[in-house]
């Protein structure tokens, strides 16, 4: 078995963005030299999400909108009592699914035609990480 | 390390459907011949999920009826004043969780006793691919 | 490739319930004797979560608020027509995400500064299982 693991660090420009990863995930499952196997793709971080969907920005417009309207990022949270003013972007996190294990066939992302990586963050303007851990042979 | 991959075509009836496909994944597990390792279980398009829950129609009416009452299939998106029509479909796949990965242990699915494996189409009547992918010893 | 499975067997007093399970998966890691590698932790059971989140309490107060007011227990449920009482549970867990993949690193749960795995009981006072599989090298 190989594996591979690396640390993609981010740190964006606004509190809440979403930014497509597809790319770096892929540069790091070709230096593995995986052929077939799984890679993880997982935010080290509690208040942000990796997502596979479409690369399209009404729908992360969508996104966004239907998570503001179901748990408003302003509302009242008994997290936000510990100093805290992030107790919606822990649970957003949740709502959209936190992490993803893509399929690796023949030593690329075995992915359909709109396939595309995405890390979805919720409370950003300071450094976070992204492990992306290869296994197979 | 074995490992195997295949992958099921499916064309629903209906635009929103729900289909069990706990058989296929048993099958293609039996045939890699895997007999401790996981296996992924991944919708290659992005209007659909494969979730693991109960095999009751109640229930499935159930999710259905609480994903339209908080992200209304015929609601407004962007995503679909690009010509689309699948917005919702796209978010309800994020709700409900996309993927999962499931424990093969002694050649088999290691399955709690209501476990089952389901395809949540949500923009369906056109050929879609699941992709399964064992790897193991 | 190693691999080694265990099963954690649970009764919460509460018929919903988080509990802190980081130390028990720690432990399977490390029996395991697996250095680099993924290890699966999930419920068993159908209305149940294994979540990756924060170790506060508030929030945890929080994430069972939302998720009541979004989707009532006590609702009207197609499922409860069978005789049970927990379609809400079945939904619910859908919405927290229902199992996670964690990386091994050096041996070791390869965690971020606030990573911590809960169970979310949503239907308990009985016993349940959490399957713990780690694979790797």
């Amino acid at each position: 078995m190989k594996s591979k693991t690396e640390y993609l660090t981010l740190n964006t420009e606004k509190k809440i963005q979403i930014i497509r990863i597809t790319d770096q995930v892929e540069n790091v499952v070709s230096k593995s030299g995986v052929k077939d196997g799984l890679v993880l793709v997982n935010p080290m971080h509690i208040t942000a999400a990796v997502v596979v969907n479409d690369n399209e920005s009404g729908l992360h417009k969508d996104y966004l909108r239907v998570l503001e309207n179901l748990v408003p990022y302003e509302g009242e949270y008994r997290h936000n009592d510990t100093g805290e003013d992030n107790g919606a972007a822990h649970i957003w996190r949740q709502m959209m699914g936190h992490q993803v294990v893509l399929p690796i066939t023949n030593g690329k992302l075995d992915f359909g035609p709109w396939e595309q990586i995405f890390y979805f963050e919720f409370d950003g303007m300071r450094q976070k990480r992204i492990l992306i851990k290869v296994i197979g042979e």
